[in-house]
């Protein structure tokens, strides 16, 4: 991977967001939750830190956007934190090859979730951070979590969001209580529902998300929340499983880890180099940001950014 | 990743090959093929090769084994130089989240495979070389492509496996014909099958192995096969689809390409730093080698190698 | 269809109550939910009854038991009689292929089941008779049903096993909560499977499900409860979806409609011939009564009651 | 089940014709073989047997047509009197769930097929039936047994349609080999699907087919080709199987055992009332008849004729 000066990069974001600008085939974005089928699709951001501190960013990249499935990164590095390996015995590591809210690899793995990334995983894993505490506990050590990260504060839930959620959360309950049924909740589901659609409500810019991701990226000034071993084997689970099933495509098109979520964002780290946000509210037929992805396909054809050679 | 010297790998190698000898449980040969299951399942072989033009070895290195799904690899490179992404209308490029010869993934996907590493979509690709030649010509540019990647002319096809493979094909002539069902089949089966069977029937040696793939390592004195963006493409293909269903493990495990055959080989790349092929024929519930996997892990982590930082 | 006189009968009665008490292999009571756990699988029960009036039986004919899913001939009597055909909007009528609480055929069909008698077609059916009522409503209404049907008003609701049914309903819960993600729900989810796992827990004997069961064998002098081509229609959706995963080997084997339950009862109909019922607790591998489906074997054997000719 | 008179019949006949000439929504004739899709949609015929020996017809009873899977009704008599039971451990008994032509399940049953009229199922009869000798003398079998069923000697073998069939035999072809990957083929697969497409391509006229389908009806007078305990058992698996993955419905919309074929003919048994074919091209989204099913519904409806009631 290539070292490319800050003042390189700046003429290549302002080139994407430029582009992204005038896109006309801009995909769509979430409906299932009211609150995210509201936002104007027009928009496009991307923010970038540098293991030198810099933080570049294009368009619009301070406006706050619903972070949703990106957060399952941070709390998985939170759940492995706290239990260690211990946590795979609830969920496994495997791209699933289905929709993201698939509920049939769930009934062919006996309650197992393919990995923490479809949405029963990520409630498993939220629901072994609960387990024992309260609600606004988790949400406060996510949040605290985030703020550290970011290194700043200005980072929240929009109840309205987590609201809208939780009155459309019938397929995540389905998977709750599936799960609950062969003894992978430890949680009364309203619980771990309630938490996990708080959670999936963070409202970040891209600039916060960029600069949250940075302990992902391994930059020697940025602080440090999980160790080097553990930094390398999530982002291993956001490369082969962090896009549902276009995981392989990113990996084939971007060639960087990448955790995207429903409203439209994408966290995506170039290890040692970047650690990136995108977003744009559109998304194309597998949940992903349209936008986003060829976003950063576009930086890693400029940049020469690959985790493979 | 970090730059280790010669002198600092070779006990490494030396270690991982004594520890493996000694191992007690190793896995079952894969069966369904009579001669793969007549192999010795004691052996264990490991070479590397390094940017410097070194190659080092410990074990078995130079017992040769038969590469089987690892050919996948380079019939994948051949394709691709052939016909460009023009190949991706036949075959996808993402994870099938089941066995490496389930016919599941093709009826839910039209006939067209998941990935070109699992059985179907390598069938597929070694159709699309096929086209318009015979077979014979294709195993010839194969065993030319790996002789000159390794630069050793002592590699070929061992016909009585090649033969006990064809005798035991029902399975692979069931995923031709269901893709010949949907059209995406160019030659008759039995000749796109009797190929498959042949280019699966190669035999080398861990060293031969490593030394092949020094083209998708990137090293600047090694034959060069392979544009670099393809490079990381195959690379990228390796990482999310090498293992079958237990490639999300390995990416996890090891953090590393790879891709593996039943008869017991894994070949491995860490990009700028090793082109590593690790072989011992006994295998693990996924069909991957149960002490090779365990070798790629130790290397991984005695190393620091790991393409995610 | 052979008429065969009471006299007849019950000597062919009595010898399969013989032969079944000291049957070995007996299978086993269902363990999920406790309180079928703890029922002596010793026992076996059957009643028969005659256009004529006559009630025969033999075993243990007057133990009350379980009837669970048996409810839900009952259930569907009810919604078609309420809704009519409208409620196949809502559920199907074709045999899944898979087990009572698979999950897989409802993503497969939107949140459509199968057909009323796996467990969320059953459940869409209750949500269906409860829309605009509570709970209470339905189950009153049920047992009106069944107490008219049997003409016998000692017919009741057992609330541990209701209870204790409610206590181990996650997956039941999330089957209802996929259906709401569909929007095939109309009441609330606990309020639907509060209904549902009450009209499972009724208890009757054989003789009074044999009772209840003589609309559906379009006796001249029983209660009419149905139209005699809903009848046909219920007895149909019995034969082809009655015993889950078993049902085409029960139509195989014994010819005639059929509904079993967990708690180890079979209601059968041999139409203008009798109306059967069979207990003994013991379940077989796909979740039907082992001896109550060879007494069913047995009879229809001995009498050559078959739909079939 | 009613009684009804000749005399009574035909009008009924005379006015299901008659509608069904100019019914304006008809389906579609089955496209994936030439020689099928090329039959003009626009006819309709239909024909009885009744138990006195009189045949009634109307439309276009005398048109000869492509049997197709009406042939596996004919091939399971022959192979159940030929192997017994046994026939069972390589065929299964229950509705699949699924399309006529799916391979998943074959995968989740172990290469062991649902049912004898899914084509796998029937491929695996024929196979059965084939084992030690040629597929020359098993149609000859199948004809002898069609000709003497239908005590007429003009039943015939399109072969254009054969070699058609052949040609686009891939997807039957991998099943073949699916199953023969499992053990469950006995005889080279060219054999088995060369046998099976001739057996599918058999020419018969409604009033030969509903001839031949009298010893299923139980008829004094009919050649007598099967015992009356295994007429039961074909009918039971017409009625639970027959219309693959609408079978559920014709039972509950008809409530007569029934199998249809791709050629547009369905063969539907009253027992003791009637034998009973229908043909008309088009075919529904299930790949049933779509006029025939509709006519097999106002004939039941007309007669009462169903075996529930």
């Amino acid at each position: 991977m290539e070292a490319i000066s800050p003042a390189e990069l700046q003429p290549i974001l302002d080139d994407i967001a430029h582009d992204m600008a005038s896109a006309t085939d801009r995909g769509e974005p979430a409906i299932y939750i009211p609150e995210l089928g509201s936002v104007d699709p027009g928009q496009f951001g991307i923010a970038l830190c540098l293991p030198g501190g810099e933080t570049l960013q294009a368009g619009d990249a301070t406006t706050p956007f619903s972070i949703q499935s990106i957060s399952k990164v941070f709390t998985l590095a939170i759940a492995l934190g706290r239990l260690g390996d211990s946590l795979w015995a609830r969920v496994g590591r495997e791209p699933s090859g289905l929709a993201f809210n698939s509920i049939v690899a769930l009934e062919h793995n006996n309650g197992i979730p393919r990995n923490p990334f479809v949405n029963p995983g990520a409630i498993a894993v939220t629901d072994a951070i609960l387990h024992g505490l309260q609600p606004r506990d988790v949400l406060a050590e996510l949040l605290q979590f985030l703020r550290t990260a970011a290194e700043d504060d200005d980072i929240h839930i929009d109840k309205d969001v987590a609201l809208s959620e939780l009155a459309h959360a019938h397929r995540n309950i389905a998977m709750a209580e599936f799960m609950a049924s062969h003894g992978n909740l430890q949680n009364p589901t309203a619980l771990t529902i309630g938490t996990y659609c708080h959670q999936c409500a963070v409202d970040m810019t891209c600039v916060q998300l960029a600069r949250a991701g940075r302990f992902l990226a391994g930059f020697a000034n940025a602080p440090r929340l999980v160790s080097p071993s553990r930094v390398r084997r999530i982002n291993a689970l956001m490369l082969t499983c962090g896009h549902y099933d276009a995981s392989g495509d990113f990996a084939y098109q971007v060639g960087l880890p990448g955790k995207s979520g429903v409203g439209g964002g994408i966290l995506s780290i170039a290890p040692t180099r970047a650690s990136i946000a995108v977003w744009s509210p559109g998304l194309n037929a597998q949940g992903n940001s349209k936008l986003g992805a060829l976003a950063m396909e576009r930086l890693a054809e400029a940049t020469g950014w690959s985790v493979f050679g």
